[in-house]
């Protein structure tokens, strides 16, 4: 009887299957071929989105990328992607690295901003001073979803070197926040004072963070003795995915990415919290990470099929944007290989991390958009031919880390770095 | 950064955090009164969606109702119960209540028809000779996702009844479906002949439930077989998955409800199939009830509370409309209850069954939303007052199975029936 409504379900279920499908496809050809599986279901999207564009002059499965219900649920993927990842950790874990990670944080963004300044100088001197350091705020911020999720497939998430990049990506959004506030500021002159508005979104940023993980720590054990006592299904997962979009939401509410949210849910759920589950639900008590996996598994391939199905290969079509956005990635990598300089914990691998910080993702494309509607003397920041080369960069960058990391991972396994069990588990 | 985006994600974030705390907290206190937990999320849902109607004019939460993508997830949350429910049987199960099943669906779809014209006719004379037949129509469906969820509470969706009452759904849909395009086609004219018509409908129905069993039962297992050889993550729930989604599109385009085809998906996996996996994954291997409950755990309350949150309980403010809503109401009951003589297996308990058949939910909703955008000589088919009285009848016929069923299920476990145990495995 549904089907006489109009309603947007059968496009959406006509797209999962594609979806589902080919993640699914690609990710066999990507274990094939010894890469991790992300790269495939990156590919997959690439194809999708790209497919016929050549020939056609559109996609042939443009809904991919513009369907509004996948894109939300592919920002829920994510979502859930970091709050699993951090469910792996703890708050006291993190803190640990927690000098390397924020120096590797603030080296890993002020030189890429250095360097993407500088090349907007060299090459189009023409453009406004404005532009250059627009230039700049694109190459600064990680898109960690990329990183978290080969750390996870290669099972390093708990590693010293995992552990960094993931503390290092939170402390890097809210860098790149402010950085984003402040330069915005400039071009527009909408606020009074630049500096008063990036205080703002620091102060932000930071009450998010500190209060949200002190009240969590606080109240955390309680409440999950409290709901264990109740006897209705489902109350350890529907607790947990509370606290992961209610975290992710505040994150929206300070400023922040959402995902920086869900992570810090994660990592305040210690392991022992689902100590009273497993007394209460006896037999049928499953860990939460069993009890997200496949919630993952149905959410996450839509987040990386949709990021590969936004890539927009004509922008490898003009020359000049082709130079120009080979010329950003240089930047973009050895900007963030910086992070490893910031390493100062001798236990950490220093490339490993820096390797981890290089995706820019959809972030970068974020901010390009933004600069894109941004206008100085009239001329657009971001250009269509500046716009095509940032693409290019993005590709790029989204594209070496999961080429790169899974070896270096396994050289460490093989060499200095203490294993993920023993890394897991502290004082052991 | 995607804060600066603006996108639908937060709002969605805030009202998952609503509705999972409220569901659980309707479904805790109904637990308590020792009601379905169904009931408590229906009631949250409602409780949500009307307050502060009366006070201020306007529900405080009209995104629960409205919000767009809840609405999807919600529908997507309907499928996978119904899916949920298919898996735990098989289809040989289905067939061996099937006579029972078709009669119970016949008369349960004929008798309230004729009732609801008869009040039609009795209480609205100056109407309209089609507005009766219309009035009939909208009494015909049972929206089978109310009855799943008691049923799947109660343990009971493989005891004989509860079979019965699952084939006689799928059943009922398809002639609901026909009188549907039968009445519209009289109402419009737009079809040249009516009869035509209703046999497309007719056929296309059978052609997909039929072919697309017959496929499923030919293909499903060498599809297991394959898939659970490839060496990636999450095959067992993602291949379920894209078959669930895939048959409830199949479903949408032979004009059925998504939730047939879903239920159907879910009757083709044979248990069986899942020991290709249990052999390839080792210890790692979970069932696919096991997989599949994170993601009903996730979505199924958001339908139940949503449905709740539709329920506008201003109908029940007009005397004439809840008059009429009670009388309708007390048609539609005794209507389904014609189900009862339709069970001619003996081992059938045929009140459940009649019980499990009460249930309207958004279909009559759907229907009478259809009549109030066609017009008889001017005049809409469907009035205000007659649209409320149709809500008064949904709210009740909702309502009364989920307190009845559960009592009547328990009162045959100690009496006649063989229990759920038995049940489920053939031949025991």
């Amino acid at each position: 009887m549904e089907a006489l409504h109009s309603d947007p379900l059968p496009q959406v279920l006509f797209l999962l299957v594609a979806i589902l499908v080919t993640a699914k496809i690609g990710g066999y050809v990507a274990t094939r071929l010894r890469i991790p599986a992300v790269l495939g279901e990156l590919g997959a999207g690439i194809v999708m989105g790209n497919a016929g564009l050549f020939m056609f002059g559109s996609t042939l499965l443009p809904e991919i990328r513009d369907n509004q219900y996948l894109a939300l649920m592919a920002e829920l993927g994510v979502i859930l992607l970091m709050f699993e990842v951090g469910v792996e950790g703890t708050v006291k874990q993190i803190a640990s690295v927690g000098s390397s990670a924020a120096l590797s944080a603030v080296l890993g963004v002020a030189a890429p901003f250095l360097l993407g300044w500088g090349v907007g100088a060299l090459l189009l001197p023409e453009s406004g001073g404005m532009v250059h350091v627009f230039i700049g705020a694109t190459l600064c911020a990680t898109s960690v979803g990329i990183s978290a999720r080969v750390l996870q497939e290669s099972g390093a998430t708990q590693t010293p070197s995992g552990r960094t990049i993931l503390g290092a990506a939170v402390i890097d959004d809210t860098l790149g926040l402010i950085i984003l506030a402040i330069v915005v500021g400039l071009i527009t002159s909408e606020t009074a004072n630049v500096w008063v508005e990036a205080g703002r979104v620091t102060f932000q940023a930071a009450a998010f963070l500190g209060g949200g993980l002190a009240l969590g720590l606080l109240f955390s054990k309680p409440l999950y003795r409290l709901t264990s006592k109740i006897q209705v299904s489902g109350m350890l997962l529907t607790v947990s995915l509370v606290l992961c979009f209610a975290f992710a939401y505040g994150a929206h509410l300070a400023g922040l990415a959402p995902i920086v949210g869900a992570f810090a849910a994660g990592l305040i759920l210690e392991p022992e919290h689902q100590t009273f589950y497993a007394a209460s639900e006896g037999e049928h008590h499953r860990s939460l990470e069993d009890l997200l996996h496949p919630l993952s598994a149905l959410f996450v391939p839509l987040f990386f099929v949709q990021t590969g199905a936004k890539v927009d290969l004509r922008a490898l079509l003009s020359p000049e944007a082709m130079m120009l956005g080979l010329v950003l990635t240089v930047a973009a990598v050895f900007g963030k290989l910086a992070c490893a300089a910031g390493v100062v914990d001798r236990t950490i691998d220093r490339w490993t991390v820096a390797l981890g910080m290089i995706p820019r993702g959809e972030v970068g494309l974020i901010f390009a958009g933004i600069g894109a509607t941004l206008t100085v003397g009239g001329e657009p920041v971001i250009t269509p031919t500046l716009y095509s080369a940032i693409i290019v960069m993005v590709i790029l960058t989204t594209l070496i880390p999961p080429l790169l990391l899974p070896a270096r991972l396994r050289r460490l396994k093989l060499d200095t770095e203490p294993p993920p069990e023993s890394g897991a588990a502290p004082g052991h």
